[in-house]
């Protein structure tokens, strides 16, 4: 049998006992047969602590610090998880995502992973070890300086050690028994995937199902990397994320509609008036750009010909609100638009499926699912696999449950399962 | 100007506040044209925080995992320190042992810095910036593991950075004022040294006092690097400890007593009725020695001709009591000896100064200064700088004044200080 990469996240790991429950988790996988390679987070809060630490000291702490800083929180969990195993009978060797041969570029707090070379940790499986790697972090190529990912980080590194060692699987331990139609807490009635793609999933978690982080899959759409979403709480099967299918293979079973994704992390501008010149827009997102600011989905009305103006709507984190809200008075004048519009009382639903392809009629069902649960709809988007709708936040969830409903996702019994959070 | 190399403990970086302070501290040497390197120690009880957590996973970690885990702790307070010194509008960047060129041999728990390689640490100084290193930390020469360096490391690695970059002093940052003729909490009137040899501290610091850890003063004797001790509370002069004076130089001011020392860690065995036989002592050594357990004052009594038989009696720190008793044991029947008697009711006095050499009389003088408090002997040990003696532990206070006040050591005043542990 070959290597399987195991992912704990904070709170896998957030004391004693749960370290401990972990170590014989990982025990079982070497016991049958496997090569195991861990990626762990830092303990439950032991992150924020550090941030708090930090910020006591600095309110403004530089980023190169920070991050060696952050990378002690990983340090001392993957250090515990290793002793855990020991105390089990098995060897352990954990590794920082530097020894691990995590290589990023040099952005601190957000870097991108650019390479890994993991020669030490395979001279540690070959002499039987169990290898525990430091998630989140690595060292850059060119300074050789200690980097975070960000969050969601540990998934990422998960998914590009199982990658670069050639892994069967990438197991990403959760709370939740795997990917869900819906965010349980809203819809009772949602179930359990099975399987879905990597390009279906990429989408659910671009549009809120924070069960696995977008790089993470990106990172595993792009080695093919089988991904097993699962609970650390029990030993079912949980959802199999998995490569789109290949020219000449059989087709994946797909469903029309894998799931119904929500999102109130964003907030929405609009910009009032804006001459419907040529190159107006390219200089409103140019500022966006230049000040950092990603965007999401974008809408332009059409133009009142007997005014000349148009009005240009689009998305974006609530976080980045202020900087470009500043970003865009700063260029009033040059454009010439007439006012701004502020709303962070939105929320985002998307109805996400490779069927929609071939499939007429679903935007027709949805929208109408919509209405008949009187939901205004604000703002439309689409691309090949996903519609996503932007309406009122107090109706995300009359919105999210309509929608389900609909496209006949209810399961016929709900499961007797303890939800811990699908979809944060 | 050049380089200051200055270290500071746990107590000095335990919270913010305290972390700030220092920060301050180091600012105001840099302002003063000094290019500055810090070694700083885990904050607080941190490291036995750390140690706690490891024993609640498994109650025998093992070594490397435990060095894994503790060296997260000067991570962390490096990192603050140089946030903190950033937050004042100076630049620092911070380094773990293994960045900072600090290289070992491979004994987990307490490796032995065998180089120190400071490439990194020299550009980061050419560049302007303050350098932080985290202290009791190091990587192993040949398996390029992480390493600690064992208790009071944080000074051994402040000397050492301090001789591998030429530094024209390393100062030891701690709560007390400097090192003293005596415990000041035992003797009020004990007065602060202004100037010591390596050679007398040496002595000092191996007989008890416990203001600088007997391998920093090592590291400091064999690279000349002079070290001065004082206050993080006060911008007094400390003491300075200062290398043995080279041949043909003006000899060093040399008081003849340089202070009193004393030590209750030790507990003493003695072995009864050993036969008085060639290489009968050196089993019983080199039973111990096998033990890993390190032996201080050795005293055979002189063999009473009618019996055949000796007594052998040593001390030794009382953690490796348990251990010696079973080495010795395993071998009575092979010695032949009768009886272990244990007692760790004991304490040694020791007064140490270089003048001790050429000044005749010192030894009867302490001696009968001893007999006049009513203090018993239990054992006697000499170099030549040094004289101890083993009394009962109950004594030990009253041996050390009286031998303070003997040697004329009293401070005509006693300094208004609030003395938080010399000697200890």
């Amino acid at each position: 049998m070959g290597i399987v990469v195991q992912k704990y996240g904070g709170s896998s790991v957030a004391d004693p006992s749960a370290i401990k429950r972990v170590a014989r988790r990982i025990v079982e996988a070497k016991k049958a047969g496997h090569d195991v390679v861990v990626a762990v987070s830092a303990m439950g809060d032991s992150t924020d602590e550090l941030i708090e630490k930090a910020q006591a000291v600095s309110p403004a702490p530089p980023a190169r610090e920070l991050d060696m800083l952050l990378t002690a929180g990983e340090r001392i969990s993957m250090a515990l998880v290793a002793m855990a195993i020991s105390d089990l009978g098995y060897s352990a060797r954990s590794f920082t995502g530097s020894q691990a041969g995590v290589i990023t570029d040099s952005v601190h707090g957000k870097a991108k992973i650019i390479d890994v070379t993991p020669g030490r940790i395979e001279s540690a499986i070959a002499e039987g070890h169990i290898v525990i790697v430091a998630g989140f972090q690595g060292v850059s190529q060119d300074t050789k300086e200690i980097t975070t990912l960000g969050r969601g980080g540990t998934d990422t590194t998960a998914v590009a050690l199982a990658a670069a060692l050639g892994a069967e699987v990438c197991e990403i331990y959760t709370d939740v028994d795997g990917v869900f139609t819906a965010d349980p807490r809203i819809v009772p009635a949602a179930r359990k995937l099975d399987r879905v793609s990597t390009e279906v999933m990429l989408e659910m978690a671009a549009n809120g199902a924070k069960i696995l982080h977008l790089r993470c899959v990106e990172y595993a759409r792009r080695y093919d990397m089988p991904v097993h979403v699962r609970s650390s709480f029990s030993q079912k099967e949980g959802t199999w994320v998995i490569p789109d299918q290949q020219e000449g293979a059989e087709p994946m079973e797909q469903p029309i509609i894998a799931g119904v994704a929500h999102d109130r992390s964003e907030a929405k501008i609009t910009v009032v008036g804006v001459p419907d010149k040529v190159g107006e827009a390219a200089r409103i997102f140019e500022a966006l750009a230049g000040s950092e600011v990603n965007i999401d989905m974008v809408v332009q009305n059409v133009s009142a010909a007997a005014t000349g103006r148009t009005d240009i709507s689009f998305t974006l984190p609530r976080t980045d609100g202020q900087t470009a809200m500043a970003a865009l008075a700063r260029i009033q004048d040059e454009v010439g638009y007439e006012q701004l519009l502020y709303n962070d009382q939105i929320g985002k639903v998307s109805l996400i499926g490779a069927g929609m392809r071939s499939h007429p009629g679903i935007t027709a069902k949805f929208f109408s699912a919509l209405a008949s649960a009187g939901v205004n709809i604000e703002m439309i988007s689409t691309s090949e696999i996903r519609i996503s709708v932007i309406v009122d936040e107090a109706q995300v969830d009359e919105a999210v449950r309509a929608t389900h409903t609909a496209f006949d996702l209810d399961a016929d019994e709900v499961e007797a399962v303890v939800y811990g959070g699908t979809g944060r």
